[in-house]
């Protein structure tokens, strides 16, 4: 039994939540409130409701809204620049994972100074950050519990992980009605997103027994909720369902960290034009095939979260079915088999594993990993890549 | 769906997580700490080894151990002055829900001022607290994660329920090892206690998706480990899923609040010289019978959870077996199924009822309850007050 901490924001989840957003920045002491969102959700109403509860209660705020998919080192210096210059004093974040992920490297920067490639890694943060309120629009990246943020550094074209309990939001406020403007395919990413978050964080190396709880707990609604809130945008319960198993899933993977997936998945968003969730979602089987001869007692409860009639079987037996039922849920949501990258060469792909095996992530996988290991999964991940190289 | 709050401490769990006492407060930015035990716990070896480790960073104390069981008004009032005459700036309890309640409420008073009484219900707290680490030494209150202090005010003779998100602790530090000094009596009396918790804050009407989750897990944990670490005082395995159990109960409760059992056993508590674990224990299966219509379908989930064959059941006959295993369970442990109190009028039963029923934890309740309800169920559990009156 070795010594965990588990650490999580204060939590406001329910139908209707977003209109607590001014009585909360309040209560954090924000006097000049620093918004950002991204243009894909300021089309929707959700950031014109937060802003009219701003000033509803009287707090002046500024707004920052250019932030990309993967968002980039230059994009949150741009951002931290502008907080320091309108004399901004919190942070709101609406939206994905990439605006919430911009806002926490915002609040690193203004009061820690510096380039947010100085703050890669683990505890790198020494001094506090100002508050910090989020409200997530999409069911995925779990980033509004987490101690995690993911940024891309463009020179290097890697995503460094910047990972610290300061990271972890003051707040954060689920309201399920926002994830009802997102369509189909955002949905299944995200979703898919959360449950590679569940199964890595749950067969981590650094699993215990109240991250484990969260974990199962995300699978379970991600198995029965899933197909349903992709298959119809306006389905509350699904949504409602899919918001508590993203956060759920995040506050497992924050705590208990990740795995091969998400290592190497780090490596492709930087280079692939697609949803960090799809990239997981491609990658989670292979892993999982690879992981199974670590964890296969584990992997037998992922099979009976996910729903899978496990009777009778033994412990390898389930374990199949875990993988088999993640491959038809992928399936279902129309995400391909394999990614298809034209121009990979051999030694892009001696790269990306090599850069692999530099995550952070790699640390908990629960079976040891060898650069050829990761070798191996991006050849059968990537398959095109290597057959245009041969 | 509800708009619901969720509010949890640091917590730091492992076997060996005492050892971070000292990092813990000093990371708190404490200068002195007030240090809250009991005579009991003192006698063991755990307070000695807490501030061994405040010695070790260097972290000026001062010590108060005058707390009683089911702590008093003037206990607190006491502390409180010795708190503010040496300077102190931050505390930690070790001990407990007792010890812990009563540095609850030293906080309270030490930057808020008046008396105790002033604080008695919901957000009566207007100013921020000094930072709380806490080390429960039981494995039943849950306050080691929870936003309640109970306090008895002598003069009434009334269980005081103090509720503010500013009582759930910065820290909360759990060590199974520190179990393993408890007898077998004070064992079953705090497990069945967190079952309490566990079981009124799944039912509560204020329970959540996210409360739900840690109910039902810490239900799982106490049917299968709190009979062996009643049975082996040095059961690792046990205690530490006797310790997760009391924390995720303390999760549930501390967020859905509680129901009848608690409104019952907070007005015997002033009146009896007893555990509340052990009150709490009696009366919950005369609460739960009287509960059964109001929540059929959650308690064939308990049932479920407390490991009994539901296959092929009715939801009735289901929720029937939970109450039976309830009861066996409470049996097993040498808990009397009433509660003997030889001096007791029925003018005390009206007054317990009336009392009960002003009760905080009675709104949250799955069914209605009318003072008639709470006598008819006081006259059951106290048989031999009864029998004396007629």
């Amino acid at each position: 039994m070795r010594i965990s901490k588990f650490v999580t924001p204060e939590i406001i989840y329910g139908l209707g939540a977003l209109s607590q957003v001014g009585e909360s920045a309040l209560r954090l002491g924000a006097s000049k409130i620093f918004v950002v969102s991204d243009p894909g959700v300021v089309a929707h109403k959700w950031v014109e409701q937060a802003l009219d509860r701003l000033r509803q209660v009287g707090l002046a705020f500024e707004v920052w809204f250019d932030v990309s998919s993967n968002p980039k080192d230059y994009e949150v210096h741009e951002a931290v620049k502008c907080y320091l210059d309108m004399g901004c004093d919190a942070i709101l974040a609406v939206g994905g994972g990439s605006p919430i992920d911009v806002a926490k490297a915002v609040a690193i920067l203004a009061t820690n100074g510096g380039v947010i490639q100085d703050y890669e890694g683990v505890n790198k943060i020494t001094r506090p950050l100002p508050p910090l309120l989020v409200v997530p629009t999409t069911a995925g990246s779990g980033s509004e519990v987490t101690q995690f943020a993911i940024i891309v550094d463009t020179r290097r074209k890697v995503k460094m992980s910047i990972i610290s309990k300061s990271l972890v939001p003051d707040i954060a406020i689920i309201d399920p009605a926002v994830l009802q403007t997102k369509d189909a395919r955002l949905t299944a990413a995200t979703g898919l997103d959360a449950l590679s978050h569940a199964i890595e964080s749950f067969v981590s190396l650094a699993a215990t027994p109240l991250t484990d709880v969260h974990a199962l707990n995300a699978i379970r609604l991600i198995a029965r909720f899933l197909r349903p809130s992709v298959a119809c945008q306006t389905d509350l319960e699904a949504k409602g369902a899919m918001a508590m198993a993203a956060l759920q899933a995040g506050l497992a993977f924050s705590n208990a960290i990740l795995g091969a997936t998400h290592a190497m998945a780090h490596q492709l968003d930087a280079l692939l034009d697609q949803h960090h969730g799809e990239t997981n979602a491609v990658l989670l089987p292979y892993v999982m095939e690879f992981n199974q001869i670590a964890c296969v007692e584990k992997f037998a409860r992922i099979a009976g979260a996910l729903g899978e009639n496990i009777t009778g079987l033994s412990s390898w037996e389930a374990a199949d079915r875990a993988i088999r039922a993640v491959r038809r849920l992928v399936r279902d949501l129309g995400i391909p088999e394999s990614i298809s990258v034209t121009d990979l060469s051999g030694e892009d792909l001696n790269r990306l594993s090599r850069n692999a095996l530099k995550d952070a992530c790699v640390i908990t996988n629960p079976r040891d990993v060898t650069e050829k290991d990761l070798y191996d999964l991006f050849s059968r991940v990537l398959k095109r890549g290597i057959q245009n190289d041969q």
